[in-house]
């Protein structure tokens, strides 16, 4: 892991000192962001300089040389992840004024005795006359937080409270963490349950498979407002979206292509499920031991699922075996599971998303001249698959119709629309999906999400009468 | 319950038509507030006219009037209370922005991986690094939503918003609704425990009596953050501040006193305990039945610590004689108990807390000049007993030193410091109390009540590093 360090240092005040200083930073691999004069006089000048390195051991490298030159005086070395998290990342605030009695008595006590009243005889009415019908929890166990595992639902806050600020950044949504100190999946589903009136969807986020998929399922059932599963849905949508315009480009049709997918956890499963019910006919799933077959039917529901609906021809062995004659592969597992080798081995013109994160299936760079696309879970490189560009856009849709579920469809939709957004022109081998900072994303999600809702009867029609029409 | 309109009308351009207008609101016996000016032409003026009515019934007539009225065209009439409610009343928003890709980097993947890291390493971590050190959920199963019952999760949340607008205005406290759609103590507590993480404290609020001394004595031990019942203990603390300034104004000792409690709910009982802790030692509660004593001892066990901790000389009968030879008498019961005649029977110089709301339980004009200090829960009469006073205080005070608990020492500072705010010199009949929008009370409270809980040992010692001192 990278460190992003402000340092602070007082300087000689002589020509070239700045210079040296920064050969420093270089030799170390520094990179070197702004720049900024904290004071001076004749004798000393105090800067802060930003600057990105590549590990602790870098840092410590390069706080010895620095301790060795005279002329430079350390004062303070800050990490920027832990100021920026300082104090947390997201706060709750009026929506109006309250700044005298008669504001009070309008938005509290006596006046909203009338609206606890009207919600009383008719619960839809908290769509208009509360924050239900803009509000998400973002819902978590902490069970797997990121890539890090099984940390707790302390830790998982941070990473919640992130998810949060992008709800609200991309589609204007006010998402509220509700990390959870119970495990079991009837334990997670009864609190949910309980907590579910102020809201107007759930977000399940970083809930470690299997259990995600019980979890999922029985809260569906269970309650009147969409359960989204992001790990699962939102990764298959965006997926989806990449591969439509990856075939474009490549030549290739979805009803005909091999597909391999690596990775039989929430997001592999759910990949393998949008694909099919987006047309491709030839997928095989590969979990850690390989292709996975109806004729060795696993135990675990999901993986049983995929052993029943996909692998028709019951290939079995290693990726590295079944991948060859592939012209798809997706992989959401580990690092470095594949090659340049293996890749070679795939059909011509090969689609390629590497969706492991940070360190992909197969680095990038060693296939370039071996495949057609590629696609990665990075910034840092060119069509980057992230979630960002689908949940916030899908909950949009959904809460602008007061959806009661998010269904297939739905999400078909939003990954057609998210195709959609690029277009003939724009489409290239390096550019197959919009940018996360594309602030039409949401909006156009929104709109199909909501067509869609509407054309399956899912959305949810009601009669807000803030405006007592007398006449 | 009155109501707050907007009528937009349509007049006849014509000198004198206004004043008819508001002639007939005047007959309805409507306050008229803001008029605008909407559009004008020389046949027609649009207006809007904020007016307040005391019931549909008024509304209704006036329409009537209105009709017969050829200058005069009704366009539309609005519900105030209903357009402060429209969309909810709180937000949930980043607290810095996201504007590139280094920030997302920094506040979200990869870089929140050390902070989750971090936490996981050490929990109170969390306290610096996220929300939980600024948040407080607001708890409710809405079984007492305001006067009004048992209105269920849905009618609660737009109380429990305005609740979460009050923290935010009065404290800066991001304060977050758990409406809850469960209704047994113990799932109450289960679902509030596993909600906890994100927390730095909870508030229950407006959850029946007796169910919410076991909640809450239950939750207070499970958890290791402030557990308060406002209901309970926010109205003791102001009861209790309001009642050491109105002893003084009357020359009286709270050891001395015989005080009357009306209700033996949640605030009753809190009241009694408090006054207690405060040095009280003539002590009567009634409940519906009439004075509780111990030579009779009710089964819920809130009454029974009333029975056996209160009411030595084992007094019986109801309010109305148990009132008489009263120094002080304390209502949080049932409008209109009690008359003039009543509270003639009290001690001399009289002090009457009659907090039944709207209502009270005698009506203050009734008694000006036979009782000596009035208060009521109204924002229209002088001394308002409004918790307003209370919770936003005693909750920054606790966050701000990361209490584990609101314990009775840190209650008693609250009310001590709250009577403190009002002068020998301010102190008179008609200001025993500070007003709710005094913004010097929240930081007065919190530094007493953060003193409170160092000194008993409940505040929480950590080190929260941000920043890495490497020299």
């Amino acid at each position: 892991m990278y460190l992003n360090l402000v340092i602070r240092l007082k300087l000689t005040n002589k020509p070239g000192t700045l210079a040296r200083v920064l050969t420093v930073i270089a030799q170390e691999g520094g990179t070197i962001g702004a720049i900024d004069l904290i004071a001076a006089s004749p004798s000393c000048v105090t800067r802060d300089l930003m600057i990105r390195l590549d590990s602790r051991d870098h840092l410590d490298r390069l706080v010895n040389v620095f301790e060795q030159m005279p002329e430079i005086n350390i004062l303070r070395i800050s990490d920027r992840v832990f100021i920026s998290h300082q104090g947390g990342k997201i706060e709750i605030s009026p929506k109006r004024p309250i700044l005298n009695w008669e504001d009070l008595s309008l938005m509290y006590t006596p006046g909203v005795a009338g609206v606890s009243e009207a919600i009383a005889e008719e619960t839809d009415m908290a769509y208009g006359l509360t924050m239900k019908g803009n509000s998400v929890a973002i819902v978590t166990d902490g069970s797997a937080v990121l890539g890090l595992g099984d940390l707790g639902p302390y830790a998982a806050l941070p990473v919640m409270e992130g998810k949060a600020v992008l709800f609200k950044k991309f589609a204007g949504i006010d998402a509220f963490p509700l990390c959870l100190n119970v495990h079991e999946p009837e334990e997670i589903i009864e609190v949910v349950a309980a907590c579910a009136p102020a809201f107007g969807g759930i977000n399940l986020e970083d809930i470690a498979a299997p259990k995600c998929f019980e979890i999922e399922e029985k809260l569906a059932a269970r309650l009147d407002i969409p359960v989204f599963h992001d790990d699962q849905h939102g990764t298959a949508i965006v997926t989806l979206a990449g591969l439509i315009n990856a075939l474009k480009v490549a030549g290739k049709n979805i009803a005909e292509v091999k597909v391999v997918i690596s990775g039989a956890g929430a997001a592999g499963v759910a990949i393998a499920k949008i694909l099919m019910r987006a047309g491709a006919r030839n997928l095989v799933v590969c979990d850690r031991k390989g292709a996975i077959a109806r004729d060795v039917p696993p135990r675990q529901p999901s993986k049983l699922w995929i052993a029943e609906n996909t692998n028709k021809r019951c290939l079995h062995g290693p990726l590295k075996e079944v991948i060859a004659g592939a012209d798809v592969f997706i992989g959401v597992s580990a690092p470095s599971l594949l090659n340049r080798e293996d890749i070679m081995k795939m059909a011509e013109k090969a689609i390629v998303f590497a969706l492991a994160n940070p360190e992909p299936e197969v680095e990038p760079k060693e296939i370039y001249d071996v495949a057609s696309v590629i696609a990665t879970g990075r910034s840092d490189y060119p069509n980057q698959i992230n979630n960002a560009l689908a949940f916030p856009g899908v909950f949009r849709g959904a809460l602008d119709c007061h959806a009661r579920v998010v269904n297939d469809e739905m999400c078909l939709a939003a990954a057609h629309a998210l195709a959609g957004m690029v277009s003939e022109e724009e489409l290239s081998v390096e550019n197959i999906i919009p940018s996360v900072f594309n602030d039409q994303v949401a909006p156009v999600l929104a709109k199909a999400v909501k067509q869609a809702a509407k054309q399956t009867g899912v959305a949810r029609d009601f009669h807000v009468r803030p405006i007592t029409a007398v006449k």
